[in-house]
């Protein structure tokens, strides 16, 4: 096992010396500019921790796997970026605003490929099975992208449909790190799996703590103004949810124009107050217990001793405790 | 030794059959599409020519990684063709002029990540050296891809900065498809080097022949009209070496406005007539048989036989002899 605050230094320095090549600059800037701007490295944690259940030492065999998930993850935030006309990241301008569109798109490709080339850094003996599970994971964040902009489209998603697609875009690169790490670390078959299914609802869990908290966080602990998603007229698990219970005049809010900072705020307000009519902030809080408690009971099933099921416990408190 | 006709067969198979995903449909769509508007197929061709010298049966685990080879190029040309504003390939819409820019990012990233899929199909025994080969020779093209888009901004670029250029976007993929089939087939690491050097010498042919053509090729054996590279001012193989070899009035030539076929047909006739006054038309016909008899002499010096020898003498003059 090995402790929280030796996987938090591992972590901090594996991010702050990373490497990408130096030239051509143009080509690699943005990638050391988003990897700076920082980001709450829960992928990579994720699957240090279910490595750390079976191992006691840190090797470049599963750190270099686990930044190439986090390479992976900024990849698609850049070309996500993109397609959402998305100007701000993390507070700081995103690659295409502080440089331009092609310039996006090409760091973004290389992104991609370098994260590649992290994993296959993995022991020689499980490289097939990590590659399986990344490429399969990768190309399903992918179509999850494809179904929001395609749910962005349509004027009703069912919560089905909804929970499919932050599975696709959220949940499989939390399980695919966790399974990650369990794997390189030596578990067995079984064992990754329950871990996988731990990521899996844990995604889904911070997704829609991530949805909760956009109307109804803490600006100073959320880290963005509250009610973007309101403002943007964007499908959230609220939406969605509120949909379900016969909310009336949601669209309309939703659709509603709003410039000004009063009629942003007052845009904001109707919409919540729609949401409070049908009791929607307790239903998402029920919702991320229930997603959590499944991801851990899940994740437990997996072969390892008491201290283990403990670091899931943790774990998935460190990160949806912030909702609760 | 696999004869030529064999893998002919064995190449219209692979890519009237390929197959992606079925959903959804908007981000796979566009790579059926653009696998079905053809291509040569010259990277896969390669890979499966060199595997031949050394194999007699042809399984999934080259045919696929060939695949991926295309696959990758495929996703390569789908995010130029953004970056370059082209809205024809192969006398088709491209992938983001038939549907639209996010489609074509996205579309082109899981395309990117199918690649890979066929890649990872390689023995096992092999796949640390395919992987890092591949995604050595991944990331240079897009280095290339940016030194391309870079000197686009400048107005002088040397010979030696084009042929880095175009031995990164386009010689690393031939030289890597033929490392690629001889190291699957078998062969030892000289020989694989060899094959290398011959792929990459051999793009660097192709890429000239290329410019060459498209000032001085057959538009029916071209395929796309001629003079695009001089009506878009964009730099080649032979407005570089016009520079070096002191052409006068290129540059103005070359940034001269043509909007009437009247103006094109004048734009095109009076950088030709600066081309042939410095005698461009013979220095590239050279320089195109110097590189690919420099290719042939070094990938002949891979351990195989005279049939061997003859494949390689036999791929070089069907992908060059055209210009010749």
């Amino acid at each position: 096992m090995i402790p929280e605050h030796t996987l938090d230094e591992a972590l901090k320095d594996l991010f702050a010396n990373i490497q990408f090549q130096p030239t051509p600059e143009g080509l690699y800037d943005p990638l050391r500019y988003m990897i700076s701007i920082g980001g709450k490295r829960i992928r990579p944690r994720l699957c240090l921790t279910t490595y750390g259940i079976y191992q006691s030492e840190l090797t470049p065999q599963i750190l270099e796997p686990a930044a190439g998930l986090e390479v992976f993850h900024t990849f698609t935030l850049i070309h996500d970026d993109i397609m959402d006309r998305s100007p701000l990241r993390r507070g700081h301008d995103t690659v295409w605003k502080k440089w331009n569109e092609d310039t996006a798109i090409l760091s973004g490709d290389v992104m991609c490929i370098d994260a590649y080339k992290r994993i296959a850094k993995a022991p020689a003996a499980v490289l097939p099975e990590a590659l399986a599970l990344f490429s399969k994971t990768a190309s399903e964040v992918c179509d999850g992208q494809q179904l929001d902009m395609d749910f962005e489209k349509r004027s009703r998603v069912s919560m089905n449909e909804y929970m499919q697609m932050i599975g696709l875009k959220t949940g499989v690169l939390l399980a695919c790190s966790a399974q990650m790490g369990a794997l390189i670390g030596g578990a067995d078959k079984w064992s990754q799996e329950c871990f996988y299914e731990f990521g899996y609802y844990l995604g889904l869990a911070f997704q829609v703590a991530d949805d909760y908290l956009d109307a109804y966080g803490d600006q100073k602990v959320f880290g963005k103004p509250i009610g973007g998603d309101i403002l943007n007229g964007k499908k959230s698990w609220l939406t969605v949810k509120a949909q379900e219970m016969g909310a009336d005049g949601l669209e309309e809010a939703l659709a509603a124009p709003a410039v000004t900072e009063e009629e942003k705020s007052a845009k904001i307000a109707r919409v919540k107050a729609i949401y409070d009519s049908v009791g929607i902030a307790d239903a998402a809080r029920k919702a991320i217990g229930d997603l959590s408690t499944r991801a851990v009971f899940k994740g437990t099933d997996a072969g390892m001793d008491a201290s283990g099921h403990q670091a899931l416990k943790d774990f998935a408190h460190s990160l949806i405790g912030r909702t609760m």
